[in-house]
């Protein structure tokens, strides 16, 4: 299993911004009875994650879907945002290799294309691609209402029935809610094939569904293996023993520190691979904890802020910062113990010779030896870190992981005493967006917009 | 020339925790203070980074280099960490398709791979593509000792020679120190191709030396214009006319939330090719401000952090912190007046029509709409923000904004009284890493750190 090291996160070791032993007590034994309370939803059906994990009928029917579209073709294409895209890039990212070093039709395994966001552009590039092959798009959307994602799927209709005529429907699958929804109607409607988002489970909790699943399955992820790690990682949490477990150990670390004012989270693997771990972690805690009010209704502005970042690339870009700057982080480095081919380092050439002490290493004992003189240097300063311990990078253990920072952000969120499975924040900026794009229904937003409108020149460069 | 729009920083627009007038005149007064002593040192002949601008003879050579090998490769590979990679990527996200979407044989114009990382999987996959066709590979160094960039050097040399044996030293050009280094003194003793980086001009600093322009230009980008755009914004910022420049009021708007506890600087493009430019940047503010120590050697934590996001689509995964999470951030928007193809949003088709208040609209226009929504938004809630307009994604307009935020970043080191051009707290974590490899005079070191090796057992999971 994964491992979490928290040595320099103490008192002990750290001195004086480490947690003290009493301190953590009380925040553990807090963590504790949050778990204890989500282990009765879980148990009543709520916890939609959770729950979501045993549903073996929806694992067989996305295995069945993927598999029919096996060795036909080249590119998945994705179309979603948020929490619709995030698991299933972090997963092709972690597990296959980078895009241009793959040939699909070669290797007979498809690659994947996310289309996350609409800026034309790029979005011209994307579909570019998709379409100089056989490609299965994916529109992943609960309710198809997503303003991206809507004018995506427009687009991409459209661009299909002009290259397939009828046939544009079996180029397409949704990913959306079993019932409701104006996609959902859309799928009834042309008969399209799909899979459902389970009910009870919000975007960001949706990796282990048919969301992340889907796409996996598509790329020849061992989705059984997935599974297989976030369940053992979910029996274990709720195993609720003696000692505290890691999804405990980290909601309870990260709340106590931001109390302390380090309100930063940064999240460091050492590994180009996890790198869009480290986006799909920050969706997760930002969206979830980010909150302003609490359960009873009081202001708390609750939350602390996700930083991606990459070892060993980011020593020489934001290190000096952590280091030497204002007091406000805490750095989570993810390790890998294992990677798949060492990459030893040759001798030196004539005139290179000063570079010979790096001769009889590999690549991979470099990168973790650097991030352990990182996370020393932090600690000499001071400067609190965990360090996570990934066995090897395969399908079992990126189930784990996901599993316990799902859990560990919903129980920050009792930490917190907050809703971490909403998002009422970003309502307003849909309305304001509908209002300025004319949609009907929204003029009203008009006015609101105005004093943001008319007021500013005196405040623009030049004047 | 591009635009800085601040009304959402100011008290008269978001009230209570934008900027009053006293506090904006007092903090400007102080740029500018800062600015007339650059200008001083400018005229001098020192600020390395704004007198590289005007060396028509290092473009030149640079030009020519890149002209050399035009029509005759697939890959531009550099080998290069931190400054010395983040130029180049930011250009080639910016002005180039994107690499998948590219096909150098048939368009001879060469693809753009970055080694900026010892990640020995993803080496291999990066490996293995610049391998599949002619590549030219760059490695770029100031002193040519950086362990990620020498390990790097040492592998591919080796390979380099396994294919093409004494015409290794064709496939190979140094952008190193003119006279020092060890990357230098292999360069001579090989009679390698190589250009200088300036002396005087630090890695974060560097993109408008060969560092950055050199991979541009063999890229096929446009020099002339890159830097014109940086000149005249070089030209403008030091004429200190009466009206404060865009330089003076980044440094200023900056400065000043961050002593009003907004540490927390989100550079959000809405933009996909400009989304290296966030990790330019990233790099330049941090490692350039992040200082324990004043000028004086009083300790004063300096700096803020940057945090890289992506509009529209981290309105699905950060938003909801930004609005409602703690009052730490000023968020920049980088915003395109003009994108190459707006893409047109179709008709809805039957069963869609409920996005048919998208029909009509252009990808383009939802993106700028979002982009304004959300920044309405966050005023709305009192949260302040930038935005920058940029006319057109061009090598012009770069030009502008590299030197822009070049120059706003050394005037912020001003007002914090730093040295903005030094990096002393990376050091230990070197020496860590070489004592750790077993590198000779670095045995003492090996002491400090058993303290951080042996304790930890306890603090861990599982135990």
């Amino acid at each position: 299993m994964i491992k979490l090291d928290y040595r320099f996160a103490v008192k002990e070791i750290i001195r004086k911004n480490g947690l003290g032993k009493t301190e953590m007590d009380a925040v553990l034994k807090k963590a504790r009875t949050v778990l204890k309370e989500l282990a009765k939803q879980r148990a009543a059906g709520g916890l939609g994650f959770a729950n979501a994990l045993s549903d073996r009928e929806m694992l067989r029917k996305t295995a069945e879907l993927a598999r029919h579209f096996e060795g036909r073709i080249e590119n998945v294409v994705a179309l979603g945002i948020g929490g619709s895209a995030l698991g299933a890039r972090t997963l092709a990212k972690a597990l296959l290799p980078e895009p241009l070093a793959q040939n699909p039709a070669l290797e007979k395994r498809p690659r994947l294309l996310v289309c996350d966001n609409i800026d034309p552009d790029w979005l011209k590039d994307i579909f570019k691609i998709a379409f100089s092959g056989p490609s299965l798009f994916l529109v992943i959307s609960k309710s198809g209402a997503t303003a991206e994602t809507g004018s995506q799927l427009l687009f991409l209709i459209n661009k299909l029935k002009q290259v397939y005529g009828e046939g544009w429907k079996d180029r397409l699958v949704a990913v959306t809610d079993p019932e409701k929804g104006i996609l959902r109607k859309f799928v009834n409607q042309h008969h399209l094939k799909s899979l459902p988002v389970p009910a009870q489970v919000g975007g960001r909790y949706s990796v282990l569904t048919p969301v992340g699943l889907l796409p996996a399955g598509l790329l020849g992820i061992d989705l059984e293996q997935l599974m297989r790690g976030a369940i053992e990682m979910d029996e274990m949490s709720f195993k609720l023993s003696k000692d505290f477990g890691p999804a405990e150990l980290l909601a309870a670390i990260y709340f106590q520190f931001a109390g302390k004012g380090r309100k930063i989270l940064v999240m460091m693997p050492y590994s180009n691979k996890l790198s869009d771990f480290s986006e799909w972690f920050a969706q997760l805690w930002a969206e979830s904890l980010g909150k302003k009010y609490s359960l009873a209704g009081r202001p708390v502005r609750a939350g602390s802020t996700p930083v991606r970042a990459l070892g060993a690339t980011d020593q020489h870009s934001q290190m000096q910062l952590y280091l030497e700057g204002p007091e406000d982080k805490l750095v989570t480095f993810l390790k890998l113990d294992k990677f798949s081919e060492p990459l030893a380092i040759p001798a030196a050439p004539a005139g290179l010779e000063e570079l010979s002490w790096l001769t009889g290493h590999s690549m991979a004992e470099l990168i973790n030896v650097e991030l352990f003189a990182t996370s020393a240097s932090l600690a000499r300063e001071g400067r609190p870190s965990l360090t996570i311990s990934i066995p090897k990078l395969d399908a079992y253990h990126l189930g784990q992981l996901f599993y316990l920072f799902e859990l560990a952000t919903v129980i920050a969120g009792g930490l917190w005493k907050i809703n971490p499975f909403d998002q009422p924040g970003v309502e307003l900026g849909k309305q304001y967006t509908y209002s300025l794009m004319g949609r009907k229904g929204f003029e009203e937003k008009k006015k609101e917009l105005e004093q943001f409108q008319k007021k500013g020149g005196q405040y623009c460069w030049p004047k």
